[in-house]
């Protein structure tokens, strides 16, 4: 009988041959039974096929059980995109541990809190990184001293890096990733979960001004959030996709477990760059990718000797963000996602209408710069009073926090009551993002809840800033924060990098030009009161640090009125 | 803590942020919100837009709860494809209640039985089956007598059929449907069920030879099902589906509810006509739809004047069945699949590889009439000796049972202990139907196990006799039976229809030809010993009766060998 069931029509009970968890690891099987020639991984000059990542998933969780590592355990992974990464995705679960992917970008004393806050019983890690998990783990030992059990240490070699890394490696002990393999049973009878709602895996958030959080995710979700992934993008059976987002990010948003489902192919890549991704594109016959904004800038600025062009065909973008696509780039076919570690990655889509069709072009753009509706996978989205905690109007004015509820919402933070009690406050995850709801339900991010600048008792979004900035010429790269200012409280403060070939122009005049810019543009108060120009400062991940940056305006001083 | 787990890392409850129930009801309201506008019912010159379903459901649900139709109740659908059953696919489980739609060509005493099986509390039936309805309530008051509490009945009408129809259906006391909307809340504050586990669905197999059994489907397999069947068959946002599959068979392979999660829209055909067909393609938008091979054979065969072609765009057929696609339907790509109510529609699809690219047309047709591989939602596929209860080799040769396990079998038979034991014994939904495992892993079924015809101690697959006798220029439809045999005990039977024209022919001379085409194609044992011409007799639902013809086999005597 099901709960709140009634009578004979639901007294029918789960059994062997009508239930079973919904799990990725289903997907790899599947994939290895219809296609196990199919290409899995290309990396560089070395392919596998489903078969083999079959096989050597099975090597992988077969090596791990025999270490013990199994249910309730943790294995890190340092690596970029390459195939022993991918590998990770299915091999750590199907021994029933967890597989948290590290961001390669983070510094060693980051690198040992994580470490040691997951408890991790395995490190595999990249030769290229190795020196780096190395010392992290030197810093775990000697903070936590007697207590100490040093997790297994396991190197993954790549044809494409100094062989004398590798050595260096195995010289200090570190396991072989190819010989751990070898050490496993190819035909190793793994499980699914018991219990679909087991964690799959752990993804620290980036957090610029506290401790990393961890975010655990759920056999279940992953479950829902690759089939969403590949739904909400029309990707079909045998897609072939290039990895330029990391796998360490949100699980590659999944789609690590999405190409098992569709039996497609990953194209991996150990840096991105201009060259490298129409290259792929050119040769691999690459269909989609996943970019930050800044890659997509890269591809689209990129010298012509580096780019094959035309497109040999349609290549369809996923992108974070809401930069105006550059010509460059019309062939491909691009969506706007707006999501967080806590939501599997992606939690809404700019889902595109035949009525825009017919619209201007910069209507088109401003539509779909917006962060959209929920994906099939989340089953709430909204946008609430930070106060009142119910929805805000959809008056395309109101601003409020994004909340969202649904199956592709993580379990929690990993030890962390405190955080978990804030961000499941009602019933609903608080993102922290503050938005407004649009007359057609289209929700539209206008800042981080810390990034409002408060001026003269006006809210302004120092992201709209930013992206009126963003379409003056000279601009590369921008942030935008309150300074104090002697009349209004605080007032924008932009922080600007000039574009290539810029750097030696009058810094005074481009500063001017760009309030005059402004001016012409956007309400009066929130025209930036000031210019700095500069690099910007960025965490490992590359997001800029807003809080430095706040810092240094509030170092600054208070505009005073004279300067205007 | 979840089951088998241990430690931090799955201490994370579940809450209501990160964890509801999984059910198709989610996508009708995510479609609503996101395309208000766009059409999501075509029934002729009635069109729906997405934000109308949605409210025509809530209305239907709200007022059904107002007659204390809710959990552990069922409602009885008895329509062609027309927007109300599509309606109550949503409406329906959104009052928490199971919908059962009824085979519209059965007769009253069957559909008697099931509304006494199922105790329907209420008959939503169209216009033009209110008769069979009626009479079926009638038998069924006086088979029940004093116990019998008459179900809500409710007519629906269609501008398309005579209002004569609905006015008596009125006057004799039934509701009418869109009133009954009207009665209903068109902001009904529906809820997700507590329990995915819970029933949405129910329906009756066929039963040739004994009483329907009655399929219970949950929301959760649902859910699974209607996303898997548009990744199958590469179904993407705002796809247009044609109505030619009835809903009330397994509710349309669940395709109703995947429309919800496409976004898309469905033209209804209250009748299949190649006409209407053709016409719907050309008109309409149409990018996919499901048929049976007999509808297929109908489009392939229509009169010049029905047709309209060239097709406008690529069509792509989903079909149940082996028959070769006419040239016709060179231009609709087609996905051969197989299943049964009992997996919530299809749970095998021959899915295309790359490589058969370059073969010989006759291989990449042989290839391609197999049953495949398991879909994404069912978890388990496998061929089981039938007595060992273990997995036959994948040669291609030795026949056993299909097996299926997974999130996208059903939850039981209605009532009936006895059948639920035998079909889930050891943990294995059995299917009845043989088959071989090819040794690429594709199933390929031979038989219904009732069905093979054992002739000479050797074993003969009825079915393959008749897909060479399909290859004869002359016919139009056969089955083949086993008829008593003087000398092998038994031997093949073909019953055979003529193609239309050839009707006049000389039956003798067609016989002798039939028989000279088979030994040309097959091993002498396999040829048929008998050719009877003549219409076939089918069960309501189309399905040829062999149990009919093997009595009818039986009483003709066993074949003699003067005869040969």
């Amino acid at each position: 009988m099901v709960e709140g069931g009634r009578g004979d029509i639901d007294d029918l009970p789960k059994n062997d041959a009508n239930y079973t968890a919904l799990t990725p690891l289903w997907f790899l099987e599947r994939a290895a039974l219809i296609h196990p020639q199919r290409k899995s991984i290309i990396h560089g000059s070395l392919q596998y096929t489903w078969l083999q990542t079959y096989q050597r998933c099975r090597r992988l969780a077969s090596a791990l059980a025999k270490h013990s590592v199994g249910l309730g355990k943790t294995v890190a992974v340092i690596a970029p995109n390459i195939p022993a990464i991918y590998e990770a995705h299915f091999g750590v679960p199907m021994a029933g541990a967890v597989v948290n992917c590290v961001n390669i970008r983070l510094n060693a004393p980051t690198i040992a809190f994580l470490l040691g806050h997951s408890l991790a019983s395995v490190v595999m890690v990249d030769q290229e990184f190795f020196s780096l998990a190395e010392e992290a783990l030197k810093i775990l030992a000697s903070d936590v001293k007697g207590t100490f059990k040093p997790p297994l240490l396991i190197v993954i070699g790549d044809e494409n890096c100094d062989p004398g890394q590798l050595r260096d490696a195995l010289d200090k002990g570190a396991i072989d990733y190819e010989k751990f393999l070898e050490s496993g049973d190819p035909e190793y009878a793994w499980k699914p979960p018991k219990d679909e709602w087991q964690s799959i895996a752990l993804g620290y958030t980036s957090g610029t001004t506290s401790n990393p959080k961890g975010v655990v995710l759920s056999h279940r979700g992953a479950y829902v959030m690759s089939l969403s992934g590949a739904l909400i993008w029309g990707m079909t059976e045998g897609a072939v996709y290039l990895w330029t987002l990391p796998m360490f990010h949100c699980n590659g948003w999944c789609y690590t477990w999405t190409l098992a489902a569709l039996c497609g192919t990953s194209v991996c890549l150990r840096q991105v760059s201009a060259k490298a991704v129409y290259s792929a594109i050119a040769n691999e016959g690459v269909t989609h990718f996943c970019a930050a904004p800044i890659v997509l800038n890269t591809i689209a600025s990129a010298p012509k000797d580096q780019t094959i062009l035309p497109l040999p065909r349609q290549v369809n973008v996923m992108t974070a963000g809401a930069a105006p696509p550059p010509p460059v780039l019309s062939a491909m076919s691009k969506h706007g996602t707006y999501g967080l570690s806590e939501t599997y990655g992606p939690s809404t889509v700019c889902a595109w209408k035949p009525e825009w069709d017919s619209l201007p072009l910069e209507d088109q753009a401003r539509l779909n710069a917006r962060q959209g509706v929920r994906y099939i996978g989340l089953e709430g989205l909204d946008v609430f009073d930070t106060e009142k905690q119910t929805p805000v109007p959809a008056d395309g004015v109101t601003m409020g926090e994004i909340v969202t509820r649904g199956n592709s919402v993580m379990k929690g933070y990993l030890k962390n009551p405190e955080a978990n009690k804030e961000a499941f406050a009602n019933g609903w995850f608080h993102s922290g993002d503050l938005a407004v709801k649009h007359p057609d339900g289209y929700i539209e991010i206008k800042d981080r809840a810390k990034d409002i600048i408060i001026s003269g008792g006006e809210n302004i979004s120092s992201l709209e800033v930013e992206s009126f900035l963003y379409q003056h010429p000279a601009v590369f790269e921008t942030s935008v924060v309150a300074r104090p200012d002697e009349k209004w409280g605080e007032s924008p403060c932009a922080f600007v990098t000039l574009k290539p070939g810029m750097e030696g122009s009058n810094e005074k005049d481009v500063a001017q030009d760009i309030m005059k810019f402004c001016r012409a543009k956007m309400p009066a108060f929130w025209v930036p009161k000031s210019v700095v120009f500069g690099p910007l400062p960025k965490t490992a991940t590359g997001k800029i640090q807003k809080h430095v940056l706040r810092a240094k305006a509030k170092e600054m001083g208070p505009v005073k009125r004279s300067r205007l």
